[in-house]
């Protein structure tokens, strides 16, 4: 069993440009403390008023894990932590002869006892006490190792051995905490920086080396590079090391989405285990073997992790991976057209086009000859918008078939002219069928203001949900095609 | 000295969603040769015709690099790669039973013949030969040994393990290396994938155990969570393990941008080596021993990469990074202001904020009690847009000081609201100052219609550049205060 000191609302949350709010931070720590880490870390009581109000916020809450507080070796550091009522202290000291000198302005011996002094404070005022030692594997081990033993003396509970700039390679972890362990009573622990793309394999090897604990991130945010991410470590310790922890693995999707929410970090798609694209399929042979048995390109379920698979068409998919999309939406094809939407597919991917479920559509309704299904169509849209007046939209919506006569008119106003446009729809649709707007997202492709955006949305009606993307220059007409793409979808 | 071969456009093109056209992948291969990669896979020739053309585009370009097609052991697929005249092939044969007997339906003698065919085949046209046993980290070593010699006898030049499913451990990946290369005659190569996050680890302990080359994608690309990442492998490789490569590092940063932009794929900020945060400081102590010596918080120096170091400030600054930014800025301040500032700052920082170089500017003079520096201000905007329209915007500016009597009024029309509200101001600020737009970007922040958008804008005059953000409800009035803010700072 290696227990987990989640470190998200300290070094996560000093990611340059991230801020969080004590409300905020509370929201996080209740979703680390549901999931099952060990140690929260929830900020650094001398930083401010607003994350000492955070942090106290987080230890009236009674959750289950220790709370502690990132500390220098400094007694107003600790007294700042100690208004907060946190269970203990993340005793930080600089080892390394460059913090030392050129940081600190100190030599060895008095940071050794700057550092002892502070642990006995702590101790005194009842706290437990991690030290680490900043730096460390750009330090002498020796001092590292006599710090560590004089400060177990004076009461420290546990060790810590930081990777601050992230330099440590698997083989010089494992021999480093092997040594460390080694001679050392209390538990060991690990922190590790991302800078050369190793904190993982680092932590991991860590642990294999003796240490007993380790301090990781929620999608590997922090300083730089980032710090060693929880979702990696845990998946890795408990699939490839068969070693525990505590982490409710099914809840790491979720608890990563809360994260990005919050802290206005997208989550790269191809971050492993939690990304969109973690277990997301294209290529034609990985389809192929996957529709044969998920585990040919599948390392582990992705229903353990709470994230989902999902199938993607372009010009790599290959015939499997089609008709394995077209059974999942209920189409079925003769061979010729079959041979037909496959071409258009390939086409359209060589084009640089990805292949939405919209489109696919659309290429099958071609192919048949069919015009296409769209029983409600936009046919008027006009907004006005400015920084003197509320945004407007108005709207005119026609059905196809048997209501051909009918249309729907209906103006709004909304924050935006984009949430003028959607509301309008919205309360004219609200008479039709009853469809809610669950996700929306907008980035831009190219740099300029005439480049395309890409909308994205994610509509529900009832248990069916349907996500369409649209490309365009107008980012109101991208974002009122996208849904009236997806209402019609639904309806 | 390791050779590189970089499968961007093959492994990192199969990312879902990403599609390139011939002329875009011509582009970034230029880019790859420019870099110093040894070897180009340049697709998989099979997949379709533009892929083809693009594969031809590069073997006629005359590269550095050598060239070659990911190819499966079938005759079909090396002719294919022959047309497009590379100079070899990455030929790809499943060796785990999970693949041989779900995927491909085989026994181990039939997928061994099938393999040793192809090798023949693909040598008797000249080609030069990497055989790959794909999920080898999941097959049977002794089958997979078998299957390597056999390869070689009959003329294979190199052979490659790949971790498919990205399963090794760093210590199993040195193990399993050092086991093959000491019983095979050529060169081993190493392929892995990131789905514990442990890409960059293994390649570098299969080196350690003995691997000549290895395969990388730029950012770490590729189906799922990725491929072992170009920049990672290469920094440790130099910096960590003193192994040389052909890669000049100082255009890396260069290289994963161009990627970036052609496939469409953000970098994300934590990216190590290459992601804009991976020099970023902010945290109080971590600037402030910055400040006194680079190499506290840094691994190495940012030039080395092509990337660059920033300072940012929030509620984590202390008092240096404050001082740092200011002298930088040729402000000074007296103590009692700078104080203020200080507070002001943390006081932001506390509810959440970031804050920009313009607020900065914005808080110097609100403490210094001077009016804001805003030369021009926007007093009117109107736009109009809809989809049976053309969107038009008309704007009124104002001066302050001696020019308070004046202002400028302009129409314009654009591809969207947003194009034409730029516009407008873009030709109303003619006559005054010779500004372009350099870039523009647009994230949502946030899941609904009336969620916060945030534009990122890049303004340049003359060798002078700004970058400003703005985060606001309305995507046309936060573009268009980020480029009067920009536009402010600038005149």
């Amino acid at each position: 069993m290696v227990k987990i000191l989640d470190t998200t609302l300290r070094d996560g949350e000093q990611t340059p440009g991230v801020s969080l709010n004590p409300h905020e931070k509370l929201e996080i720590a209740i979703k680390l403390d549901d999931l099952g880490v060990d140690i929260i870390e929830a900020g650094s009581a001398i930083t401010s008023k607003g994350e000492r109000e955070g942090i106290k916020a987080i230890t009236s809450q009674g959750l289950k894990a220790e709370i502690c507080s990132f500390t220098r070796a400094m007694t107003v550091d600790i007294d700042y932590a100690l208004e907060c009522n946190v269970d203990g202290v993340h005793l930080v000291v600089p080892v390394s002869d460059i913090h030392i000198k050129h940081k600190l302005r100190k030599t060895r011996e008095e940071t050794l006892k700057c550092a002892l002094d502070a642990v006995e404070y702590a101790k005194d005022h009842g706290l437990i006490v991690e030290l680490s030692g900043e730096d460390a594997t750009r330090s002498d081990i020796d001092f590292l190792i006599e710090l560590f033993k004089k400060g177990v003396e004076v009461g420290a509970d546990r060790v810590c051995v930081c990777d601050t700039v992230g330099v440590l390679t698997p083989e010089r972890s494992y021999d480093l905490f092997k040594r460390i362990c080694g001679e050392i009573s209390v538990p060991v622990s690990v922190h590790c920086h991302n800078d050369f793309g190793m904190a993982t394999a680092n932590t991991l090897s860590a642990i294999r080396g003796g240490a007993q604990e380790c301090h990781l991130t929620i999608n590997g945010i922090g300083e730089r590079a980032g710090n060693a991410s929880l979702e990696e470590v845990v998946m890795a310790l408990h699939i490839l090391y068969n070693i525990k922890t505590n982490i409710k693995t099914e809840k790491l999707y979720e608890v990563s989405r809360v994260v990005s929410r919050l802290m206005k970090i997208p989550v790269p798609p191809n971050k492993a285990i939690v990304g969109d694209n973690a277990f997301a399929h294209e290529a034609g042979i990985h389809v192929d073997g996957l529709i044969k048995n998920n585990q040919t390109y599948e390392p582990i379920p992705p229903e353990m992790v709470g994230n989902r698979r999902r199938i993607i068409l372009g010009k790599h998919s290959g015939k499997a991976a089609l008709k394995y999309k077209l059974d999942l939406m209920g189409v079925s094809l003769s061979k010729e057209e079959f041979e037909k939407v496959y071409e258009r597919i390939k086409n359209l991917g060589d084009l640089g086009k990805y292949i939405s479920d919209v489109d696919l559509k659309t290429i099958i309704n071609e192919v048949r000859g069919e015009s296409p299904e769209r029983k409600i169509q936009l046919d008027e849209l006009t907004v006005v918008s400015g920084n003197k007046i509320t945004p407007v939209a108005s709207i005119r919506l026609k059905f196809s078939g048997d209501r051909k006569e009918e249309q729907l008119i209906e103006t709004s106003f909304g924050v935006g002219p984009v949430d003028a446009a959607i509301n309008a729809i919205r309360k004219a649709l609200s008479s039709v069928a009853d469809i809610t707007l669950e996700e929306y997202h907008v980035r831009s492709i190219g740099s300029g203001t005439d480049a395309f955006v890409e909308v994205t949305v994610k509509l529900r009606r009832g248990h069916e949900v349907v996500e369409v993307k649209s490309q365009q220059e107008d980012i109101i007409r991208a974002s009122v095609d996208a849904v009236m793409e997806g209402i019609n979808l639904l309806i």
